[in-house]
């Protein structure tokens, strides 16, 4: 099997998995017990934090435990909105192609009142800094952008905007959930406010992220009842699965110059090999995107079918985020990038992991070449477009 | 080391940290992947999401899964109070001395408009149906009880409770966090409309609960984005954790006659011991409280000193709940039965665990008896009661 969807999830690392099994079977106190037992649950707790502090240049105080990316992204944007309501500022910049747990998020605030400006991502996938700036109003209290996209991995000028932020006193929140563990990321260079993150996008256990909320930012909890988490977020914490998340998070981005730069190849090797591909083409920025992210639409093709058929013959890969797997609808992502609904839907999103090698890359490459041919050979769109009866697109 | 500290967290048990690993090394698909590899984690979310709705008598479409009894809390609570919003019905009952999850929850609602009832718990920690029913009015929307008390034990007249809702046609919500997999519970029998569960309080994992709603009722997400969870919780389901859930509730419940009645012997040896431990007091109850539930009042001593002293002998347990240890303020449990704050600060809770022993109990008896006479030794309260100054109180 190939799996290249790690971008819906990874595999946990040896070590990720070692440390969770460790601390399941010897360190299962309550933190906030306190007794020795509970104490030394504490303990894995604190040093988690700070190496996660550390790993983005947060400190440990401004890193707050969640039960993912979503919670995380949806906390994070109800806290500034509840800071911005405070203060009468109600005006919200986004984009159109951020995650769900984004988008939905600022629909409910909608609901309420507020006020939401989404930015054009353009053809290439990528938010111009300048735009932001244009955008942000008296009464903006929020900029909510993505580090990179989970679909066609282009990664935002987060640095330009974060500035463009600080310079107007607005806050400024990143889901950058794809990229921690996979490029470079500091809160200070990059003048971050508020950004989310999940574990198993690296390496690390499923139902376990975390929130960075810089010093002086109230965040409001989602989930209150005890007083974890400095009354941030309710609930035991899940000492196990954030032990595991700090040790996938260390090894990811110790091993993060090496892997980049093989990723970088098999990347590039796999996007030269599949534009080979007649009426084809790359979604997003050839050169600012996600060192493992290959996303590509095919005309007169159902992605949903080239996927299943891809599946048959050992490789796991994607139409678009897993989130919405299941959906009819095209992906929103592509839509925002200009993709029309019937090119949308033959989209093919190859995330590779670290272990990829040249030769899965190469058995990639021939076996969507194959897939694609076959399903034109028997789709009546591809005929439409091939006896002239419709004109192509790509 | 002796653990008496079961209510706060669970050691894992084999079976459950067996299945967790195994899943973390074999099962770390995205359910919501089309591709083998998906589906397969998918069959496992679904294959315990049935296992889980068979121990409590609901159907799996009935139950959601969190990342904790108090997101389970919370979520409940929120829900049931959009519903009653939308009827115009903004009245909730509850008790005084339910967990934090449900009270913060409440008062955030207070703060939107509801008006809540908290209901007399009364001395024995228990709440009388009767005034259930009497509290009901035209607008209430909720009433919201829990199964067993976290700290004292007392398990609630659920059944009359359940009944006395579903007459007069009022959404029910048990908080059953302590009850799962420790006495028998079914939602159906109960009349039960919501429960809340968390899996690290019967030996499953931290991080990972349940929230049952029987069918039709409306659950308003706290997580939004993705569609998992039917878009009732949105996040990429950490399914090791759910799985780890499952195999833990069943062996619970598999084992719960027999470890029922070991606890049961194990616990009322315990209450006789501590007993004879002059001016002290059984917190709640003593037939109507879990079976392995133990709380205390001692005259003249500081809760906290008690534990301390305690953990340098090796014996692990709570003045109260864990959410709130390292908090100045007397249990609101315990000031709930009528405890005064001077009697209230001498709490100890011992929650034992199946695998107790008589010498260990023993053993306890003896060195709470050794403990509690040498911080009498030292306690000026201790010294104005015996010597007239002020009036015991137990």
């Amino acid at each position: 099997m190939i799996y290249a969807d790690n971008a819906a999830t990874t595999r946990m690392s040896e070590k990720a998995i070692q440390t969770m099994t460790t601390l399941l079977e010897e360190t299962w106190g309550n933190p906030s017990s306190l007794y020795e037992h509970g104490q030394k649950a504490k303990t894995v707790l604190e040093n988690a934090r700070a190496e996660i502090a550390a790993a983005i240049g947060a400190d440990a105080r401004e890193i707050t435990f969640t039960s993912g990316g979503s919670e995380a992204d949806n906390q994070a944007i109800r806290s500034a909105a509840e800071i911005g309501r405070a203060k009468g500022k109600m005006h919200i910049i986004s984009t159109a192609f951020e995650h769900h747990a984004v988008l939905h998020t600022l629909e409910r605030l909608k609901k309420e009142g507020f006020e939401i400006t989404l930015l054009d991502v353009h053809e290439n996938g990528l938010v111009v800094p300048s735009e932001v700036e244009a955008a942000i109003r008296e009464d903006t209290c929020l900029v909510t952008i993505m580090y990179a996209n989970n679909e066609i991995g282009t990664i935002q000028p987060i640095r330009e905007i974060g500035e463009i932020c600080r310079k107007k006193n607005v806050l400024f929140h990143t889901d950058a959930v794809q990229a921690i563990g996979h490029i470079p990321v500091s809160v200070i260079e990059d003048h971050i406010d508020l950004l989310s993150s999940s574990a198993h996008k690296f390496h690390g256990p499923k139902g376990v992220g975390f929130l960075y909320a810089k010093r002086g930012i109230r965040l409001t909890p989602l989930i209150e009842g005890g007083a974890q988490e400095r009354g941030r977020r309710a609930g035991t914490e899940n000492v196990p699965g954030i032990g595991a998340m700090a040790a996938a998070l260390k090894e990811s981005i110790e091993k993060m110059p090496e892997n980049t730069a093989h990723l970088l190849r098999m990347r590039d090797r796999l996007i030269a090999g599949l534009s080979e591909i007649p009426h084809c083409a790359l979604n997003g920025d050839a050169e600012k995107r996600l060192p493992g992210n290959v996303s590509f639409c095919f005309e007169g093709i159902e992605g949903e079918s080239l996927l299943l058929m891809l599946d048959d013959m050992g490789i796991q890969a994607s139409s678009g985020s897993a989130c919405t797997s299941g959906s009819l609808d095209p992906s929103h992502v592509l839509l925002a990038i200009g993709r029309v609904h019937d090119v949308a839907h033959g989209s093919l999103r190859l995330s590779l992991g670290e272990d990829i090698t040249e030769e899965q890359v190469d058995e990639i490459i021939r076996s969507v070449k194959e897939v694609v041919t076959s399903l034109r050979g028997f789709s009546p769109v591809w005929r439409d477009l091939t006896s002239g009866k419709k004109p192509f697109i790509l």
